[in-house]
């Protein structure tokens, strides 16, 4: 539909109906005769392309796109289907959410039961991947787009940041502040982001000309606010003295971080002062939280834009060359690690 | 499935395959071969009634059911969608998280155009209704059970909850506090939820025996934190002395809490101390807030569960008469209106 002269949304602008009843209208499902004489007239005014028409009939488009993920109740989650949402609705697609589960089997599971009946492509984001399911996504009935892994050498398209990069940053950041009793709390690492993080923070700290008194790694139950409060409290704990307590700690994203927040607060540590805190993805949670917490931002609304670009590209030609488009982390300072610091 | 004798959650665990693959096989889609034989033979052993598995691939069932919500990013729906799949998972049901928009008229474009072919049966949550919207509902293909307003009138299943006596219910603790200046911070009229809000706030302020200095009513553009935040300002603006402001606020949801506890906080009014507040939904996010908020539960998880069981008995059977499910509010009072106050 991109190639034709008017867009779907002058369609239903000129026919004064929703995109999505513009986009059922000529797709001649799920709406009413009259919706389909109101919308075809509006179209051949403005020229709409017939061709189109018939291109979309003649594929029996669903215009819905799934996008899939682990945690639905991860805020950064909620920021990539706004991005993917702004790309998607000017073109008629509905987007519709799912779970993938936490494990490689179900996620497989879940592209194993995708027909092009149900949606005309998945964008995935997998918390872990294996050979079952790269070859699921290979074998996909639909274009997929996964967010997370670089998979173009398997032939799938994808949208990645290096999060260790911005682990890494986030440790730079508050080493800078003059703290050197580092602690570094991460997500599972049989996970994606878990593993490329721990990568992260396992360069820094080993990198030329970092010094420290003491590092120290925990690892949560998994990547959730509740995890992170008794993973954090665990970090905290038993270092009686204010000497040897440590004084930052970088979580691996911000549901962990606000764990922390917590945690510090139970034990009347006050932030940054006695500690400061970073988080991971800038969320809309870390932004509004007291203190506003300082997060590494891996512009979540932008790769779900960029996903939801390229499989739309997949859905117009499935013969399209997967794509890898790569994105760079960076660090967002607020309260959490500098005293008033940011807004 | 619920009159099998065996469940599918035991032919899962038998064949050692996860409950998605288990249902797939049976339903003779999207599994491989070797799955679909390695099920089947657990479902013989278990004696899994034949005549379940005939029925469902009878009814061609996609064992989706849709959840549809006007702001997925907001924290109360992911509760919702936990109790929905508590119920649906163990027969083998994945849920779909679809958006409705903020009308009407964009909700019943969602419900025009779900066709048996996409799902089962939708749980809705519609924002704003009017007559066209629950015409589709009635005329809805597939199941529906709507989660906010009593529609059994209209002959459609629904799951209510009377929030306005929720919101009664805040005032009064606040009162009951000796809070005399009282804000109650709606979303807009026109919406199910602003509209029963506001009815129980009118009620409460004008019940005999209701004494107070001040009363204000702000309406916020809609149901966010950053909304929240706006009609807070306003709220607490413009009373110079302490002894003409606000010392309390009650708010519509948890967001429009914490954007007031935000705007509370510039303006350096401590609280509870200086202001109290509080939210409706007890969502996580106000759980883990600092400081904790003080807010009106709404059953959410249970209002969840017990949809999935109201629209799991339409798949079953599309003739069970519609039925009514109305739930009561809880306070769950914290430190955001009592110092040191609950956990």
């Amino acid at each position: 539909m991109t190639s034709t002269r008017a867009t779907l949304q002058q369609v239903a602008e000129r026919a004064g109906v929703s995109l999505a009843s513009t986009s059922r209208a000529l797709h001649g499902s799920g709406a009413s005769k009259a919706m389909v004489e109101r919308v075809r007239a509006a179209a051949a005014e403005l020229g709409y392309s017939v061709d189109a028409i018939g291109r979309s009939l003649r594929m029996g488009k669903t215009f819905q796109i799934a996008f899939a993920v682990a945690d639905i109740g991860n805020p950064v989650y909620v920021e990539m289907m706004r991005g993917i949402h702004e790309v998607l609705a000017p073109h008629g697609y509905r987007v519709v959410v799912m779970t993938t589960g936490d494990t490689a089997a179900s996620t497989a599971d879940l592209v194993r039961s995708l027909s092009g009946g149900f949606v005309d492509g998945m964008i995935l984001i997998p918390l872990r991947t294996d050979d079952e399911l790269i070859e699921e996504i290979r074998r996909a009935p639909v274009p997929m787009v996964v967010i997370g892994r670089a998979l173009s050498e398997h032939g799938i398209s994808s949208v990645s940041v290096d999060s260790g990069a911005g682990i890494a940053e986030a440790v730079r950041h508050v080493h800078a502040l003059g703290r050197r009793r580092i602690g570094f709390l991460n997500g599972p690492l049989d996970t994606t982001p878990g593993a490329s993080r721990q990568r992260g923070f396992d360069a820094v700290v080993g990198a030329e000309g970092f010094s420290a008194e003491r590092v120290q790694v925990e690892i949560a139950d998994d990547f959730t606010v509740a995890a992170g409060f008794e993973a954090g409290r665990r970090l905290l704990a038993g270092s009686s003295s204010p000497s040897d307590r440590l004084d930052a700690v970088v979580a691996a994203n911000d549901l962990l971080a606000i764990g922390v927040l917590r945690a510090a607060r139970e034990l009347g540590l006050a932030t940054p002062q006695d500690l400061a805190v970073t988080g991971m993805d800038d969320t809309e949670l870390g932004q509004v939280y007291l203190p506003r917490l300082t997060s590494v931002s891996l512009g979540s609304a932008e790769r779900g834009r960029t996903a939801a670009r390229l499989v739309l590209e997949l859905a117009d030609d499935p013969d399209t060359p997967a794509q890898q488009v790569a994105f760079e982390p960076e660090l967002i300072v607020r309260e959490s690690t500098v005293d008033g610091g940011g807004r």
